[in-house]
């Protein structure tokens, strides 16, 4: 029987989603916990991975069992074996070819800035603090600028394993709100695509925080996103501020 | 010169406010730093105590220091010395007859309860679970029996301290909202008065939540208020849901 999960967690004590020998990772733990469960080595396809310190609320992953439970049942199985900052939201019941990452066909992303003299206790390990002041206006502006089908080479690490660089951003918003726990300015960066590169996310909003600061113009990511010159792009923001929101399959 | 401080604190790794050798205690931990900047042993007021596992979006505390510091100076000198998990989010130039304990006239807790099969990793360390359907209705009108001026005997700690038990709660409202990282509606228990006694709030919050489960009457919680019998009280509900909101001053 193959399962389709909907998984959330706080990245902050976990070295991303992919399994490594040694580290605690999410893949790894979930891979323990089903292959106890099936009493043999399974196999956990995630939708793709996060990096150390991403979050999720709403990652998803694919495993085939041999047993059969009733998606409550093996949710609260699956549950039961795992530490608090990893949750199995909901288990479906998939059909065969499902696979978690080959079926997706978009994610969108969050990252999250609070715009604060003081960080708060609360959000000190899902944002980013930015004490000085942010200009919307031009943020939306140079956001524009990042939608649509692009070569990333600029927006990407400089490893990066696909030989392909061509994605497509579907949609970029910033929004802001105010907090009432941080008693401050939230900005919310959402980014959907049909696929990411590594970085990709990171990059942009380090870019898009620059040009809210006035260390870049709109024109430069332009000619970053157009050139692919990655020295026209900003800094990569820190891991903690983002999180994986969900993944959309047809 | 005198400071008020406005402070904010994750508490789960906290043994709660007040200073305890051989704990971490958020008043220890402050105690140590103004010390040290003052180079002599200073007093540090808190608006009150929060027990082990309490949060506080908005504890006030004061503090008399001879050396002189603008408010921005002495925030960053006290923030640059805590760990993350708590912050001065503001320092004001205070009365010199200003005490955090003393000058209160009034404190707002809030209550967080996540409704859902399964708790997010994102709330896991401010809130509880339950996993029962809750009655809105019915625990609104249990709440109006809390508002008032009564002896609290049945609702707060068997060794309370305090030789007199009435305290007048101005306020208790119990709102309901689909929270997007949870994936699940949260409740908000919010609970006003000019003084509260130790467990006060988790018992009434227990109680309600009896209330919520169908598991006990409104006649049972007036009967409760009315006569001081423990017996009627509900559990105490955990400290991890429970956080210090605001203290009011004139």
């Amino acid at each position: 029987m193959n399962y389709k999960l909907l998984i959330q967690y706080d990245g902050t004590d976990f070295h991303g989603w992919q399994i490594q020998e040694g580290q605690r990772t999410v893949q790894g733990e979930l891979t323990e916990v089903l292959s106890l469960l099936e009493s043999a080595p399974v196999q956990v396809h995630g939708s793709g991975r996060t990096d150390a310190g991403v979050h999720a609320e709403g990652q998803a992953a694919s495993v085939n069992l041999s047993k059969n439970f009733t998606p409550e049942k093996l949710r609260s199985a699956i549950n039961g074996n795992l530490r608090q900052d990893v949750r199995i939201l909901k288990v479906e019941n998939a059909a065969e070819d499902f696979h978690a990452r080959f079926s997706a066909c978009g994610k969108t992303y969050v990252y999250r800035v609070i715009n604060a003299a003081v960080m708060s206790p609360f959000w000190v390990r899902y944002a980013v603090l930015e004490t000085r002041d942010l200009n919307l206006d031009e943020m939306r502006k140079a956001a524009r600028e990042f939608v649509g089908k692009h070569d990333w080479t600029a927006f990407s690490a400089a490893s990066a394993e696909a030989e392909n660089r061509v994605r497509t951003v579907t949609e970029l918003t910033i929004e802001t709100r105010l907090d009432e726990r941080a008693q401050a300015s939230v900005f919310e960066f959402r980014i959907s695509a049909e696929g990411f590169l590594r970085y990709m996310v990171r990059s942009i909003v380090g870019t898009l925080l620059e040009v809210g600061r006035g260390e870049k113009s709109v024109e430069t990511v332009r000619e970053a996103v157009l050139t692919g010159n990655r020295f026209l792009a900003g800094a990569t923001a820190p891991a903690r501020g983002l999180t994986l929101l969900k993944v959309d399959y047809n």
